[in-house]
């Protein structure tokens, strides 16, 4: 079942402690819809300038992502970002930041868009994502990703969305900081009783933590010794999990809990070298067979 | 099959955000065999001053813990610590020490002790642990703890023992500190690389990691949001652990990972309430029961 991913488009900038990249393919709508695409057809919506190498659209095509909603806006800037990672490789600080495009990024959805189900809402403003949820009343799986910046600066926009969400995704700095509450278990269920029908919690190389009103659970991250360049694994990790569900056709308790383990095996991928260079590499057999080391480490 | 701890005997004062005790029963020797009394016959070897209350002497005897290697020095008085805890219960601010009987510890094993073959060497010197170990040399598997003052202060002493070692448990900055690096996968095995057979890193919140020759794994800590007190965390795990593989006779590949689930779910109790008051309510059925739900929230 077919499913789309708004969100940002981005070349960015990297510096890790031992190595760098300068202008290489990012954003959260990239990472997503390339993890995603191991599972089920994708569609972008998304905006770059005339600065965008057209080998990166190829990639996404090759890929079979339907970017007939990636605008090009001519005489204009993509978004980048540059940023660099302390030595726990966890930690990292924004040191440029250029909206560009993206600054008045009006999502467009194409009209053989219109029937997609399965709806992600990458990284934008709260406004942004309500605007692109409304073009899209048939979505049956609604879920969005946000940031600390729109809980401080959107709060009131955020919370509006919140109720309309069957899913969210956040990071767990992010969930202490929406409830005030530092016990991550209780964060999660107080950001599930602000309207999502369920909540991710995303802990970096801790795992991930889900939240429903029956159930809570955590997953660990999968214990890769290549840390290269954390850059997109929240992004690949929300891909493989939507991906997934939609592939399944359905969000139930079973599926969600193996969407969230495909998702976590997406980022394990991710994160063994720069931009999407490891997720080039790889298919679904080697999907598949981290899956089954991930499965044999949690049995007992 | 008995096993025996030897470690600290303390009288802790602990602040939280919320809450305060003064004066209430700790140290790791404690903590690590009420853990274990769930599974195993216990055996500890520790010290008090002549301001130990009897009443904690009757708590370790009625849960059948054998005190009969706690030696009460008169005159002196009992280690005591005191520390505070930051609002995400993670990270802890030492107040106070005062080392009391502990500073001059010469840990003497009972001629009744000689036949322990499970051997837990709680916290203390690298030398102190080295000279217990040299008076049981019929131990079956010796598992040390450590912690970064010993990496600091006795790094040579701590190696050699490391070369002794069946198994080694350590918190996350305790390996980082240990090996220099920040990756704790690579961190993991490179302090198998060292001596131990097997090592596990202590997470925290975050749960638990395993490393042998032939195997990595995570395991989750089991989402509690009732975190009270996280004193003790590290050693009730390595109590329930330890307590497990004593009661299956053998370390195998898998009886040391079922040991590692079982000292997850024994910390998750005791992070519940301040000193031992959680661990004093529960018996192995509320263990089997929690086991059961984290089996559960394991599978997909």
């Amino acid at each position: 079942m077919s499913l789309l991913v708004v969100g940002s488009v981005a070349l960015d900038s990297v510096e890790t402690p031992t190595d760098k990249r300068d202008n290489v393919l990012g954003g959260s709508a990239v990472f997503f819809s390339y993890a995603a695409s191991y599972f089920t057809d994708v569609r972008l919506v998304g905006v770059v300038g005339e600065d965008w190498p057209s080998e990166h659209t190829e990639l996404l095509k090759k890929q079979k992502i339907d970017v007939s909603g990636l605008q090009v806006i001519p005489g204009a800037k993509t978004f980048r970002w540059r940023g660099k990672y302390q030595p726990n490789m966890n930690d990292r600080e924004t040191l440029e930041i250029h909206l560009n495009v993206f600054e008045k990024f009006d999502p467009q959805i194409p009209a053989s868009y219109q029937d997609c189900q399965f709806l992600f809402l990458a990284n934008g403003t709260p406004t942004l994502q309500m605007h692109v949820l409304e073009q899209l009343p048939n979505a049956k799986l609604v879920v969005a990703d946000t940031m600390d910046l729109w809980i401080n600066i959107q709060n009131d926009e955020l919370k509006a969305l919140m109720k309309r969400l069957d899913g969210l995704v956040l990071n767990d700095s992010e969930a202490k900081l929406l409830t005030g509450d530092e016990n991550l278990v209780r964060a999660g269920h107080k950001v599930r009783e602000m309207g999502p029908k369920f909540v991710v919690i995303k802990k970096g190389e801790h795992g991930a933590m889900f939240f429903s009103k029956d159930e809570t659970y955590v997953m660990p991250a999968y214990p890769t010794p290549d840390v290269i360049d954390p850059t997109g694994a929240g992004d690949s990790f929300a891909g493989g999990m939507m991906g997934y569900l939609a592939s399944k056709k359905e969000a139930t308790p079973q599926t969600l809990k193996e969407a969230l383990a495909y998702g976590t095996i997406v980022a394990s991928y991710n994160v063994e070298d720069f931009s999407l260079e490891r997720m080039k590499q790889i298919g679904r057999p080697e999907l598949e067979s981290r899956m089954k080391d991930y499965r044999r480490m949690l049995s007992f």
